[in-house]
Parts: structure tokens; C-alpha cells; sequence
């Protein structure tokens, strides 16, 4: 069978948060009629692999309130709309989350973190022979807490393999790396024993 | 600096559509007080990579309301709760979706589509030597629609480097057999060809 198309009829938003709308989508389909589909609108997001010229990753452990528990992460967030690009936005976040940085950007890849409910894409980097440049921030007034965690990017494939990493979208940038799109030259020259 | 925990005061549902329902979780930490987090919760999700014994992975295209447009992906959705396990899930959305079947069916991984503001897990499956047992279900009275794909299973890391499979969930499954969790004699023995 071909998949036909829907086309939207209207779009109302039904309620407002501070990190993304809730919409109604009323669509037509030419053999199914109208319905109504919901869907969240949150900004583009991105993330982004700082990677030490030892080959160790940056990593934050992060308290997240969708599943009330840390999560072991990249540094990422959304993409403000006073960020110049993706990758501006993702040295942006390594900055205040790590407080590492590098001007050595690689854009890995984008995917769509749920394309049934959300527009958004999300854009991954790897940061090339980042350094510690100042603490994290820790904004009082905001609610992100996060704690930097070193680990060898040799280490990280076994910690997806045992579920210590569960963010999607975390194992989605180092697939990447690892294996859909390795930049040329990604292995850190000093970490021989990297395996990629 | 050591994150600390948030813990929840009270959960309210603000919002509720077809497929999950909006809260208000109001948290207090110990040193940035109370605040209100918005998440959702949907059902587990569950997908699944349906290989033949030639080595293809058989694929469905089909219509995203989120994004507004057609993704390529492999069979999955909601877990349902009549569902005895994430597995028979992966395997009913197989037989829904493509019309193929299997009885070798293996865990890949788990991953949480986004810990931010949603609780659930995707859990994803590899199918070995699935055959065709009927056409896929096309249920008038429903929303889904999809268009089976057949693509060889060596095609599929180009596809996600250049950007034609690009839904986070599916890529996190096939880097889960790719290379985070592979399992043993994965590779169809009628296809030398395909590469790990």
C-alpha cells in the first residue's frame, strides 16, 4: 500500500509551558477524513561530545524530572534563538555545563528526536581538544544542576552496552562518532588504545 | 559541584490527549526551592528490526505528524497494555505494520527517548529470518498508515549518514546491533557481504 499524505487543516495551541506549546493539529486524509493529532513544539535542540586531547569525554550527570533520576549525559540543551548556529549553541552548553571549550567543532549529524509529536530536530558535535576554562555555571535562579564527570572515550561503548547511558539522543552522537559518521581524524593521538 | 536530587511534591494532570497527558510536577530542592516541571507520559515504546534471512531489513514508510512529512523507519509503538512483554510488543508491531513474522526474537537495548520530560523507555528488538505472513493491516477506522521497504541490511549505515533514516529511536537500535550490542551470529549467513 502507498502511504498518503495528511494535510493540516488548522493548528491551535491547547497549552502553554515554559519549554514547549502543546498544539491540536486538525488533518485530513483523503481516505481516512479528519482528525485531530497533538504535538509539542519544543525549540531545535543539540549536543555535543567534548572530547580531551588525553581522549577523555566531558560527560555531566544531570538530574532529569521526566524520569526523577540522574542521567549520565553529554552537554546539550535547545538551541536559544540568540544562538548565531547549531554549533555556536553547542560550545554555548559546554561552556556553562563543563566549562570546558575548543574552537575545534565537528558536526556529526542531526536526527529527529520524535517525529510523531515533534517538529524539532536535534544536532550533535564533537568538540576536538577541549580545556578547562572556568568552573560550570551553577545559575542560582535556574533549576539545571549538573556535575562533570570524566570518561575515557574508550569507555563509553560499555557504558551504552550495559545501560549505565539511556538518552536517545546521547547514544545517537556517539553512533556517530563511532560508527555512522567518524570524522577523519577523530581518535585522539595520544589515546592509542582507543577503539572506534 | 555534587547535583543534588529534586524531590516531587505533587503531580497534576493539566492536559490529556489520545496518546499521553500532560503534568505539572511541582519539586522542591534543597538549595533552589520550589518549582514547577512540565513532562508527559507516554506508554513504553518499543521497536524492532525485522531481518530475512537474505538480509534485509524490512522497513516501513510512514506519515509523522510531528515533523509534518514521511520517515523511514522500522516498526514500532506504543506497548500496550494487554502486551505480555516488550517483546511480544516489538512482534505484534511487526505482524501490525509489515505483515512479517518471527519466533527469533532478541533484546538489543533500552534507551529513554527523553529523560528531560518523559518517564518511558523504547525498547528495541532484532527479529532473525522473519518471513511474510499476510499484508499489513490497513485499519480504515485508524490514523496509521504504512508502506513496507525493504532495504539491505549493509545499506543501512549509509542511510543514516546521509540523513534518510533519521528518527533518533531507530538509529539507537541499529547502533545497538551495529556495534553497542551486538548479538551473537547476527550477520545472515546468506549475506558475506554485510558489514559490522
Amino acid at each position: 500500500m502507498k502511504a498518503r499524505k495528511w494535510r493540516t487543516l488548522k493548528t491551535e495551541r491547547v497549552f502553554a509551558t515554559p519549554i514547549f506549546d502543546l498544539h491540536r493539529r486538525r488533518s485530513v486524509h483523503a481516505k481516512r477524513g479528519e482528525r485531530d493529532f497533538f504535538v509539542i513544539d519544543p525549540a531545535d535542540w543539540v549536543n555535543i561530545i567534548p572530547l580531551t586531547a588525553k581522549g577523555e569525554v566531558v560527560m555531566v550527570r544531570q538530574f532529569r524530572h521526566g524520569i526523577g533520576a540522574f542521567t549520565l549525559e553529554i552537554p546539550g540543551g535547545m538551541i536559544d534563538p540568540e544562538d548565531e548556529s547549531p554549533a555556536t549553541a553547542g560550545r554555548r552548553e559546554m561552556q556553562e555545563e563543563c566549562g570546558f571549550d575548543s574552537t575545534d567543532i565537528i558536526p556529526l549529524g542531526r536526527v529527529h528526536p520524535n517525529p510523531a509529536i515533534q517538529p524539532n530536530f536535534c544536532y550533535s558535535f564533537l568538540a576536538r581538544n577541549v580545556k578547562k576554562v572556568h568552573e560550570p555555571h551553577s545559575n542560582p535562579g535556574g533549576s539545571e544542576e549538573t556535575e562533570v564527570v570524566m570518561v575515557p572515550l574508550k569507555g563509553i561503548k560499555e557504558l551504552i552496552s550495559s545501560g549505565k547511558i539511556t538518552h536517545a539522543l546521547v547514544i545517537a552522537a556517539f553512533s556517530f562518532l563511532d560508527v555512522y559518521n567518524p570524522p577523519p581524524r577523530a581518535r585522539p593521538p595520544r589515546s592509542p588504545s582507543v577503539k572506534r
